[in-house]
């Protein structure tokens, strides 16, 4: 191990700047354009070649004609005599015009600054990803083998929805590499600076649309004031029976399901001191707010939420609209039913309304949340393998966020997803300035190479 | 009289095509751009040219540098041992882009169809106003004078904010023309086809806009959902506590000061026999609603409203929005002060939002409603004129619309203001396919000659 580290120490200008290389090429998917197809197909071959030339086995699948590929690369040694690990990340990165006046450098340079390395795609999920192409590399370099088999399973579509790799898992893709003994992923975040953790849960979701349709056109509110629902009036008096004033949700048997915290996890979280003043001062707002009872990480990773993303209804003037929208989406718990939070929902809003008012509900979507037992025998594996990389003791976190395609995973090879972070939730995905430290980046392909052992080695 | 009409029902057919001419000009006053600056002023030159051809004294009246200019035209043979009749309109009319497409034809190409001339501008409000143009035009060729001091007051500036006249009213601007009896203006509807009615009440209003701030910018919905106020929650929680379940407006002493309608008035409105279903489908929708206990035409016309013509915030992702924004407007009765109904809703709202959250006002206005007492001295003399001009039995009626110059004007001048529409509501004023009534336009013409000499002759 003492070898393979020290290469990787001094490999690392190499890296960094194969790594600048690949963040260059801006394979934007999130809305894309036709202009931007060139960047995926440039960005999944640049993978594909770098894969073929540390020795692994690469593969582009099309999925459908207007897909963007997905790449798989098999080690080199695989047999079926060995556990198998399974590497998720994205090559695909979000857009830049959130807006594009809003970046003090170019989105595509790829400029090293304090440590950083600013571009968009570098966090979010380049960087991370290629930690573990780093590691293995490394480990192929100094060996000649790999401790374990290793399957790599980059998708292009993570920022618009993950649509061919949802087809790929359901249609039985991952089948051919045999049974999985886990799934390694870096797609959350470290819990802060110099604090490397493994998430051991993400929040599930339920997305939904709703119209509510008044008149056949805006009337004007002089003229009709007083004899006609309003569509806004109708939505919000709905929205509003959604909480109580206490700041619970209102809806029946919402919370009937949610899986109560082991008093272990719940001591682990309050040990980590979450400070209300740095939230404040990060999100700008004068005083937190939630649940009563919880704590602020008991509140953004263990207890569901409902929240009111977009309402947009009449225009400013003295008109009744013709129709109000509203985006409700809620983040949902282990053990809660997403299917079961929808039709409650939904069922709770109709009830709300004034006959003869209806609601159409449209885009619903939901998927269930994640969690890891922190008694599962590879928990300790990933901990080793963050001491080695990070030199500093690692932290048992969850995360408040959802991606869908961890429980894909997780309910079809019936392994555990490692959810290990590399970036910070500083380092501002989606938005303008994206950056990622290098010394993380470092010291993630150090805990990358470490892992494979510890797993083996279980 | 009987001349006058003669002479009238003669020239009509000169009359409409002196009107097809105005309406032409394509005079947009509403978020107008400097390539209608021109029309603007050829629409009031055209204006002022027929105030001269037909022996009034024209004057162009600029208000500071950019306003739309005021044509005022007095009667030749004024005289301070006679009252003075004002006469109000507006040349300027809406714009054409809502949405363009949805016209059938030429917005100005003033096409003559099935005794309607479809243009915009003709209902809204160059016909209207144009009849007592051609009403003294009549008078004046037949008898060579007028029976009465007449000063007609021609804006251009009624569909963008009155701006020009509001400044010019509050500086004396009508002193000028000695003591008014009384104030002629035809900018509202008939109750119907061939229901021409004097309106005795409009509502007044209160606007405003509001807006909810969290945090500093749009944030996760699952990294931060669960602790930080929502600010559409927030918003839609504050706006629900406006109404009560049963369909009153629930803020403390909005009810107040409403003028009850006397039984007299009321019997008259019944008589109306308002039918739900000709709304339901002029409206497209199921059933009507409002406050319980008040006919159609009291909630139309005779009780205030409050109403959520504009919701916006955040976006239809899984966010929590930076900001929400909406915009209430009141619809004000007879007694209600505006101030008085601003500073309650605004208080209200700041009482129903969770502390530390605040509320930010702006672009708040109001006008008080206007009423004229149907025992008043003139009513009497309108309805003759009515009965003359229309041969049919003219009604008594309200509005529920706001037209804050006319409160102005009322005020000013301590005069009555008739308001006789000679438009209707199907004429689809500031939409497409605006269309005017040329019977109207005729009836209108001999309803406001014979008005003059009621007027004179009390």
């Amino acid at each position: 191990m003492h070898t393979i580290l020290n290469y990787i120490d001094a490999q690392l200008p190499s890296y960094i700047t194969q790594l600048k290389n690949w963040v260059r090429i801006p394979s934007i998917s999130s809305g894309a354009q036709e202009d931007t197809a060139s960047a995926i197909h440039q960005a999944s071959d640049f993978l594909a070649a770098d894969f073929k030339r540390i020795g692994l086995l690469p593969e582009k699948v099309q999925i459908g004609t207007n897909a963007n590929p997905l790449i798989i690369a098999c080690s080199p040694d695989s047999n079926a005599n060995r556990p198998t690990v399974l590497v998720y990340g994205h090559y695909d990165v979000q857009g830049i015009d959130n807006p594009r006046s809003a970046w003090d450098y170019d989105p595509f340079g790829a400029i090293e600054q304090d440590g950083y390395l600013i571009s968009r795609g570098a966090s979010d999920n380049k960087g991370p990803c290629f930690a573990h192409v780093k590691a293995v590399e490394a480990i192929l370099a100094t060996t000649g083998t790999l401790p374990i088999n290793v399957v790599f399973l980059i998708e292009g579509e993570e920022e618009c929805g993950s649509l061919a790799l949802t087809e790929f898992i359901a249609t039985g893709g991952l089948d051919r590499f045999g049974p999985i003994v886990c799934t390694i992923i870096s797609d959350t975040s470290m819990y802060g600076p110099d604090k490397p953790s493994l998430t051991l849960g993400l929040r599930g979701m339920m997305y939904t649309e709703l119209t509510i349709q008044g008149p056949r056109q805006d009337v004007h509110s002089g003229l009709f004031g007083g004899i006609i629902h309003n569509p806004n009036q109708v939505l919000l008096q709905a929205l509003a029976t959604l909480f109580t004033p206490e700041g619970h949700i209102a809806v029946p048997s919402f919370y009937d399901n949610v899986q109560p915290i082991s008093s272990q996890e719940k001591a682990m979280y309050d040990q980590l001191h979450a400070d209300p003043m740095t939230y404040q001062q990060e999100l700008g707002v004068r005083q937190l707010t939630g649940e009563p009872g919880y704590s602020i990480l008991e509140r953004r990773w263990v207890r569901p939420t409902l929240e009111i993303n977009y309402l947009n209804g009449g225009s400013p003037r003295t008109i009744i609209p013709a129709q109000a929208r509203a985006v409700l989406s809620s983040r949902l718990v282990p053990n809660q039913d997403p299917q079961h939070i929808e039709a409650a929902i939904q069922t709770h809003i109709r009830h709300h309304l004034p006959k003869p008012m209806e609601v159409q509900f449209s885009n619903t979507h939901s998927s269930p949340a994640y969690y890891l037992d922190p008694d599962h025998p590879l928990v300790p594996a990933a901990m080793n393998a963050m001491r080695t990389g990070f030199d500093v003791e690692p932290l048992l976190t969850r995360e408040g966020g959802s991606i869908p395609v961890v429980v894909d995973i997780a309910k079809q090879t019936q392994a555990p997803v490692l959810l290990i972070g590399l970036g910070q939730l500083s380092d501002n995905w989606h938005g303008p300035n994206e950056r990622f430290s290098l010394r993380d980046f470092h010291r993630g392909i150090r805990t990358s190479a470490a892992l494979l052992y510890e797993i083996a080695n279980r």
